[in-house]
This record gives structure tokens, C-alpha cells and sequence, in this order.
């Protein structure tokens, strides 16, 4: 164990992370929900005007949950059938259900109007679209396959279709309270997971069956689902930023890194870890040092913005700081990818911190990875992950990743 | 215990069933297909004169999996964005990956040219058509967004797109050998997934835990994946053909309801058993055998199909025939569902036994559920599903789920 590198004192254990949130949390959550989306609606029919429709059919599921409260499971949208879709009209809202999901839609999507989802939806859609007083519908065009939208314009040749794309996607970047609790209660549960999974972290151990084991103990300890299936990669397989576990095995000297979440209420978390079993050399720990340097000048930025008050920077500047401080070294190649992301009901979303992103100041309240990374291609690979809360207004620059970030070595 | 139901001698353990797949059956399949690709591509081109085109864009992570090789596992398209996208030319066929699947992308689709897969795909759209030498392509255009389809016509206007639906489903809906024999191996995993979990079905367990625990079993049993989230419903839950697991309890005298699969090789299985806690009352022991009468007879009218070397019956006939036989019983409602559907990549596909299925005589080989049921809202519901290979040439129809499907009735 390397005598001057920072290391805390002892390993870390689950009891050192947030207990798993209780069922009044999960009441409380939903509550919250139900009284932020008459505000959420209002803010979408506030854009109608803009491009002259009179309502918005919608049908991606992160959407769904948010604007009507009906929940579909990640994936289960690919069997629903039209069960979830959803048509927002000036007055009143149209959820699709079928019959598998009348009792569900009713529970959930309360302020709605629930309608029997139809095999297909051009059979229904004129009369749908009447039933809201519509003439011309903007539509979630980035996910509607074109083949229904021809068969929706020929079933009603009357009713205009307006591809809409972005809309809710820019309204959900910020976050309320019950919202950002949630990604926290996430980061807790997959802090505590890793915590519990490190004493099973032990040459011979496979990346699959430690990533399994990280996955059980997510859905065991308080996480509805993960956020994706989470990743272990050992030695050189850590190079590949987007690498999925193999049978290959933990081996001393060499890093495993771990790039998992959890979801919670709805909400998600993210993650990544790049642990040591047996001393490293001093080439590794001199790349996880810098990798730990590059996050670190991000966040300093940021919380430099809003404390001196300076207008907050653009995910393309963060990047760009992170990026800057590993190529200003000039030893080894900075990130391919971005440095960040939005998180919410999905694990991408938006701002997006990248090099391409806008160059637009970042939203407030809001929550996002902070991911730099080096990747040495056959060596080695480092990345660590937080995520960060935003909240410009309340002076607020958090980190919701509370697993430590400082070298640790384990025991081989 | 009733004396006078049928019983199997013992509960069924892990050890009745087949084991999991070894490394050199995973060997075996990946080759078996490589050999099958250049048929499959060859089938699909022979259909491309019917409509005037001269490539194919596919995108549906099925397709690409069976045409190319390509694999993304479920829901990881969401993330890949134009990643394992693919273009048969009348002569070779391409595959989008990104830096992040390139070398994957290699290893696995080894007839094709990869090419970098870009941000969005209309930029290169005009050069990877030309690059095929195509004018007309068909688009799989109940897949692939509105939005994305304006953008392809704007960046190539004198390259034609047409849409194309269905080809693929239909040819996939035939299985060889290697395609079946998987079939069958995530059929033994989930047999001996369940066979391990009885122990735990005791009062106090909830529905919620058990299902997780099956699906751990799975995952540790042989399955790279679950085919779907795992059911498990007690009592009156049971009712609801479509419920999910709650904190519902196991409780005596009520029935447990498990749907749930596994994936070995890219294939998937799926199985419903309904069990019983503690002897079972009069009623739902005749809701059972019922329901068991009604799945025998649509799989005896198949196999006399078969043996009389009669033409095989629709999936709409077989419908018809266990659908018969509860309502000419007359005490209880027949199934609002379909009585089966084919499976293989996908959990749900063709072909489709349901009343309203094409009524055309059932592919083959092939393989698909059979899961007649009886839902008595409020009360208990009794569903049994068995995947059935059928290859009428080789004169077979077979079960390939083993577990037992006579009255279990587990001590309380």
C-alpha cells in the first residue's frame, strides 16, 4: 500500500452511506409528482403558440411519467402497445390504456382522462384528437417510426401533424426538490452496494459475476431497477470506455473499474469507480491522480461561478476545463467522450457537458456526471464519476456521490 | 394434499432438468450462425424486386443480430444511437459502429464493412447508400422515427426510400436447429430456476422477492439475461394477466402465479406456472384442470395435424380450440388474451396465435407458447404456459418447457 498516496483510513462500509429510503419517502415522492405536473403542462401549453398547435401527443415514457403520472417500466413501452401514449389539448389530458392497463392508468395518471389504447393507433386517432377540440397536433417526431405517422395522416387527412422534439426534454433538465432527492436516495443505494461488494473484490473473481453481484445488491438494497446494467472491467479491459463484463478475471496490480447506478422512485443514479487490488505502480496512480485532478478542476469552476456570482458556465466549458488540465499535462491522451450528462428518469439526458454541447449557460436547479478519464488502449483504464447537483440560486454546488474518491488499494 | 388430483411423485428439483449450456455449446451456435447469415441475406435480397429496391436499411437490434451478427443487448439501442444500423446492398452489407463498437463490431459481424457510425445519420447517408451503389432503399419504416426519415430525404433527395415491414419478422419466424437448441436450453434454466426457488414459496415471502430471486436464479443458472422482467403473483393478483410484483404476500390456500423466461445465446424462453399453498380448494383445483384440458387440447389437435399429415392448423385455429373448450365448459370466461405467440430473439413474435392471427397455416419449424387462462377478478386467476417445438416434416411436436405442469401443492 503506497505510503504517501491519499487514502481513507479504512475501507468503506455501507452503514458509512444514507440508509434506503422508506415507504413514506416513496408516498412523499409521489405526492410531490402529483402536484409539480399541472405547473409541468402548464409550461408545454405555453409553447403551443409558438408553432400554432393545439395540442401534443406524446410518447416517449420518461414523458408519460412525468407530464400524466402513467409509469411503464424500462422497456416494457416495446410491449404496451399504445398503452401510455398520451394527448395534452388545452383543456384536459388523454391517456392510452388498454385493458392489462386500465387500473394502473386510473391509480396513476389522476388528473387524465383514460381511454382504451387501440391495437393500432390511426383506428383511434380522429376521434382522439377530436376529443381534445385539435386541429393541428405537434408530435414527438424523433419517436413516432414514420410508418405510423403516414398511417395517422391518411386516417386523418383533416388534422395536421407538427414534429415537435426537445420540448419537455429542455423542461425536464431542471429539477425540483422531490426530484433531486431521489437521484441522491439513488446515489446512496449504489454507494452502498460497492461498499458492500468490496470484501468480494479478489483475484478470481470475474468482472460478470462481480457485476451481477453489484447489480443484486442495488435491487436488493432499496433500487427498484438499475439505472443500465452496470459494467466491471479489470486491467486493460478498463480501456474500453463503453466495455461490457466478460469472464475475464480480478488480477493483482490491476485496476477494476466499476461504472453502475441505481434508480429510485423513478430517478437515477450513475457512477464509476476505478479500484486497485495489490499496489499499483507508480504509472497508475500518477493516471488516477490526474483523472481525480481533471474532475476535481471542473467542479472547482463551477462552484467558482456561483460563488463569485459570475453567470454560470456552459457544459461545453466544463468540458473543456477537465479536457484542458489532462492535455496541458501532456503525458496521456484526455477522454474521447464527454465529460458529463444530465440525469433524471433517464441516465442520459439533459445538459449535456461536451465539447459539441451548447454553448449555453447550464440550468438551475439541475444534476449531471462529472466523468473525465484516461484510457490507455492494452494497459489501463481510469475513470471516476459524480454526480453533481446545481442549485444556482440557493449557492448550492453538491457532490450527490458520496462513495469516497481517493485511491484505494484492496487486498489480494 | 387432495388425494384424488394429479400429483407428481416429489416436487421437482434443479437436477430434473437439462443443464446450463457449456462454452463449447456457445462455440457451436455462434458458428451455426455464421453459416446461416449468407442464406439469410440471400432471402431477404430475393425479395427486394418485388418492390423496385436495391438495398435494405435495417435497424431493429433483432434483425441485426440475425442478419449481420451485430449484437446490442435489450435497450442498449437506446444508447448505441446509430451503432449495429446496417445496409445490405445487392452485393455486401454494412454496419454502423462507433468508436465505442468498433472492435466489437468487427469480431461480430465478420461478412460485413464496418463503417464509422456517425452522430446523426443523415450526414452520412448520401455516401453510405452510394457506397452499396443503391437508388431505392427499403427502410424499416414502423422502426425508424418520423423525424429521422424527413432528414434522410433532405440529405439525399434523389436517393428514394420506401418502406418496408414485416420481411425479416416473417423469415425469423422459422428456426434452425442451432436457433431451437437454445430455445430449449433457456427453457432448462428457467425449469431449474423455479425447481430451486420452491423452497423459498412460503407464507411471508412476497411476490416482490421471489420474483427477484427467480430472476437471480436465472442469471446465475445459465442465462446471460432474463427474457423479461420476471411475474409473480399471488391470489387474487393472479387475476390480472399483465400484473406486476407487489409486496403482496404468499398466503395459504392461494395460488402463486410465475411467468417468467431466460435468455441463452440471444433466445429466450417463456413458462407460466400456477402453484398452490397449502391444499386448495374445490373450485380452484377444477379452475386448473380446466385450463390444463385447454392447453392439452390445442397441443393434441396439433399433433394430430401433424401425424395425419393433414396441413397444419392457424395460429387462429388453435386459439379456437382451447378458447372452445372453456367456454363450452361454461363456468368460467375464457382468456382475454391470445393463446400463444412464436419466440426466439424476441419474447413476443411471429407467429401469433390469437383470434385474430392471419389465418394461414403455421410456419415450421418453428416454436411458440401456449398459455390458455382463467382470470376471476378478485378471486384467482390460473394461466400454464409451455413453449411447443414444431417441425412437421421430422413429424414433431414437442413441449420444450419440462417442469411439471400437474397441481403442485407446496407445504405451508
Amino acid at each position: 500500500m503506497s505510503a504517501d498516496g491519499p487514502m481513507p483510513a479504512a475501507l468503506p462500509v455501507p452503514a458509512d452511506f444514507a440508509p434506503p429510503p422508506t415507504a413514506d419517502d416513496h408516498l412523499r415522492w409521489a405526492d410531490a409528482d402529483a402536484a409539480a405536473r399541472p405547473g409541468r403542462l402548464g409550461r408545454l401549453r405555453e409553447r403551443f403558440d409558438a408553432v400554432g398547435i393545439d395540442a401534443y401527443f406524446g410518447l416517449r415514457r420518461e414523458h408519460m411519467r412525468w407530464l400524466t403520472g402513467f409509469t411503464l417500466a424500462d422497456g416494457e413501452e416495446k410491449l404496451a402497445g399504445t398503452s401510455g401514449q398520451f394527448l395534452v389539448g388545452t383543456g384536459d389530458v388523454v391517456v392510452l390504456a388498454d385493458s392489462r392497463y386500465t387500473i394502473q392508468a386510473s391509480r396513476e395518471a389522476r388528473g387524465a382522462r383514460i381511454v382504451d389504447g387501440p391495437r393500432d393507433l390511426a383506428t383511434a386517432w380522429p376521434s382522439l384528437v377530436a376529443s381534445v377540440g385539435a386541429r393541428r397536433v405537434g408530435v414527438e417526431a424523433a419517436m413516432l417510426p414514420y410508418a405510423v405517422w403516414r398511417r395517422l395522416e391518411i386516417a386523418a387527412p383533416d388534422i395536421e401533424l407538427v414534429p415537435v422534439e426537445g420540448w419537455v426534454e429542455a423542461d425536464r433538465a431542471t429539477k425540483d426538490p422531490a426530484e433531486l432527492e431521489r437521484v441522491a436516495a439513488a446515489c446512496a443505494v449504489a454507494d452502498r452496494a460497492l461498499a458492500a461488494l468490496l470484501p468480494k473484490i479478489r483475484p478470481d473473481a470475474t468482472e460478470h459475476d462481480l457485476a451481477l453481484e453489484l447489480e443484486w445488491l442495488m435491487r436488493t438494497g432499496g433500487a427498484e431497477a438499475v439505472a443500465f446494467e452496470p459494467t466491471c472491467l479489470v486491467g486493460p479491459n478498463a480501456a474500453m470506455p463503453h466495455g461490457a463484463p466478460s469472464e475475464a478475471e480480478v488480477r493483482t496490480r490491476a485496476v477494476v473499474l466499476f461504472d453502475f447506478g441505481a434508480q429510485v422512485g423513478g430517478y437515477r443514479s450513475d457512477m464509476t469507480r476505478t479500484l486497485f487490488v495489490g499496489e499499483p505502480s507508480e504509472r497508475d496512480l500518477a493516471v488516477f491522480a490526474l483523472v481525480a485532478r481533471a474532475q476535481a478542476s471542473a467542479i472547482a469552476e463551477l462552484v467558482a461561478c456561483v460563488d463569485g456570482d459570475l453567470g454560470l458556465p456552459s457544459g461545453r466549458d466544463l468540458d473543456a476545463v477537465a479536457r484542458r488540465l489532462i492535455e496541458g499535462d501532456g503525458r496521456w491522451p484526455a477522454f474521447g467522450h464527454g465529460l458529463g450528462h444530465g440525469i433524471g428518469l433517464q441516465t442520459h439526458e439533459l445538459p449535456s457537458l461536451t465539447a459539441s454541447a451548447l454553448d449555453a449557460p447550464l440550468p438551475t436547479p439541475t444534476v449531471f456526471s462529472v466523468e473525465p478519464g484516461i484510457y490507455l488502449e492494452g494497459e489501463t483504464g481510469v475513470r471516476i464519476e459524480d454526480l453533481v447537483l446545481l442549485d444556482a440560486a440557493a449557492g448550492r454546488v453538491e457532490r450527490l456521490t458520496q462513495f469516497p474518491r481517493e485511491v484505494i488499494v484492496l487486498p489480494c
